[in-house]
């Protein structure tokens, strides 16, 4: 043997297979209750909808079949970075479509923007917890993360001061505040004017992430921090949790002074998004499609929402666990009474039926043991109900002393 | 006016708008005989085909329907890695599926490879002329570029060794071995043997990016680098230039000690490649399709080739410029007259109807003025004699001093 030619980048080290992938992979068993995933439910694709876009664009005498075949524009279709900026008008932010880029999913918008915003060693502000692909995106820039002090409504104020005045100045603070992943919180109208005013006071940029916006249960939420900051917020947005994953669109939404690094580095990381997905999904979307459709989604995950709070309330009472009461998107965030550990209860659970995901990796700085991810929407209230009293299971016999998850 | 909130990443300021995107832009006139395009026909995209997959990927009770849509594994569809291997095989390459990582097109895949193997100041070798996608996939993460002496058959050995007695080990050479963009030529079987004996005996690496290797007019080219140094070479296919490149459909080949650092660096870039458009290609290539459709894009492009070589024959005799004869590929590459500056001949050249692409900008090192970039595929046989006799036009102008595009 001889030794090998390559020799990695610095980066490279630091990148590591996601622990979530390799919990993933243990709550795979055939039969399991399986409430560890982060997928939509794919009940709710619009397959119907798709196959007669697809038909639609491809057919004969189509106009627009090889123009979506051919090579395209950076900044992604005319017709989509339009529907993005009317969209979020809707939501009171004042957007051009020149200030859309279309991307492969949000995933894709969170690596451009680490590319263009972050140097070896600079200082990211995240959420407790905060969405593990967004540490993940980030790190190959090599970033330290600072893990900003947080309630029920994300942020705090004070947390945020505190983070500020600590070491050198943040690059930007990454807030996902509608339906948090992992913890279903929502940042409310009260919390986003304090935050809103502690980051335009220290001048401290924003990332916001919202692919769960659209499924709330409850009632729509405030109005997105880019409609508060305009210049001084990036935001992700997602056709993935109101269409499908696969087709991979998302997009950013960026201020003008940003908007030509951000789109240079697309064109450097891939070109540019598929013409095809995205002349299918403009077919798909026109003539009002998505207010017919989403509607559908939100009353299948809010009766599954119910279903598992419910569930919760049952099995879990009186044990000292407490959880959150997502007014949307697709989780609920359970801590366990004082002494358990959620990655050590895991085998348990799966051996009892039901797989989560523990809530460790989540977790920038100092991670609380005790807390799970569970999914609520690829799950029938009837699930939802056998996998709770299986959690309550694994929860007493842990508390007892029988279990394997016991100890912390 | 406040100051603007955000601080970019160093790497930010080498990222600047492509020369070749700048120089597009004013090509784009309408009527204008446009040989300065890097697409491929629109014309051989199968239309009939995709349709057909489309609508059997999307039919009702499809088993593959709703998986397409959702999220999918980073590495990539199986099917479409089997193939990826079974046909790297046919030409005499050792590959396991599992070492096939499905990307967005090519560049992705070149994008991918810098953040593994490159750091800050990081030497890269490549040829003179190189692909000016790679080096703007490479330039974020702020290698150095070394320019490899190079002739009619790619780099030279000696151009290797010289550039391997200077300075500090590079990371790895890019190559691109079949009809290269932009120059057209390829590495004969000879050659090839001597840039692996170099690169083996000097340990270093290679990336070999092979987009056009089936677009063979005279005979299939040798075998690739990879078949004879697997674990020396990262190889990058894509089906942009059989299929289409709408589809954002590529691939990397990489050896088993270095696929777990590009996966990663997949996952956090955007998760995985649009499973519904690698289901769907899937569908359209079973059963061989591609075995009956390359032949037809190889028997258009010939003839079109063939059109241009004929013509530049024909109209620039006598002049004093030189011009490869690709055996493949989409470009012929040309060399004005000495005192001839090609960016500052192309108004000229617009104004009389025809567009060409400057050499300059494809130069990593110091840039050849004179050189140009023409390619075949896009224009009929007519419309290339036409084009030729404009640029003839120009050029014979420029030598007698009274064209826009005199001086050096």
């Amino acid at each position: 043997m001889t030794q090998s030619p390559w020799q990695l980048a610095a980066r490279a080290e630091t990148m590591n297979p996601s622990a979530i992938r390799e919990i993933l992979k243990i709550t795979e068993r055939p039969g399991i209750l399986n409430f560890a995933g982060g997928l939509p439910s794919p009940e709710t694709f619009p397959v119907d909808a798709m196959r007669a876009a697809c038909a639609a664009v491809l057919a004969e005498g189509s106009a627009v079949a090889r123009p979506s075949l051919q090579y395209a524009a950076s900044e992604g279709l005319p017709e989509l970075r339009q529907w993005v900026a009317a969209e979020l008008g809707r939501q009171g932010a004042r957007v051009v479509p020149e200030q859309v880029l279309i991307t492969n999913g949000s995933q894709q918008g969170l690596d451009l923007v680490a590319k263009v915003l972050l140097d070896a060693g600079s200082r990211v502000l995240v959420e407790t917890p905060t969405y593990l692909g967004a540490l993940q995106a980030f790190t190959p820039m090599q970033p330290r993360f600072d893990s900003v002090d947080s309630d029920d409504g994300g942020v705090t104020a004070s947390g945020l001061r505190e983070q500020l005045q600590k070491g050198e100045r943040p690059r930007f603070v990454y807030l996902l505040p509608n339906f948090q992943n992992p913890s279903g919180r929502t940042q409310d109208e009260a919390r986003r004017q304090q935050v809103i005013a502690v980051c335009r006071e220290h001048a401290l940029p924003m990332v916001e992430d919202n692919p769960y916006g659209e499924l709330w249960y409850d009632q729509p939420p405030p109005a997105p921090l880019l409609a508060r900051w305009p210049e001084g917020v990036i935001y992700l947005g997602s056709f993935s949790k109101i269409l499908a994953p696969g087709l991979r669109l998302g997009y950013v939404v960026a201020p003008p002074s940003l908007y030509p690094k951000l789109l240079q580095a697309k064109q450097a990381a891939d070109l540019h998004t598929a013409g095809f997905n995205q002349r299918v999904v403009a077919e798909v979307i026109r003539d009002g499609f998505l207010d017919r459709h989403v509607p559908t989604i939100r009353a299948r995950y809010k009766t599954q929402r119910d279903a598992m709070l419910a569930a919760l309330a049952h099995h879990l009472d009186g044990l000292g666990a407490v959880w959150t009461q997502p007014a949307g998107g697709m989780f609920i965030w359970v801590r366990l009474p004082e002494g358990l550990n959620a990655q050590t209860l895991l085998p348990a659970a799966v051996e009892a039926g039901m797989a989560f995901v523990p809530g460790a990796p989540f977790f920038a700085g100092q991670s609380d043991v005790r807390t799970l991810r569970l999914s609520f929407v690829t799950s029938t209230p009837a699930q939802i109900e056998r996998g709770m009293a299986a959690l309550a299971s694994v929860v007493r016999a842990a508390m007892s002393g029988t279990g394997s998850g016991s100890g912390a």
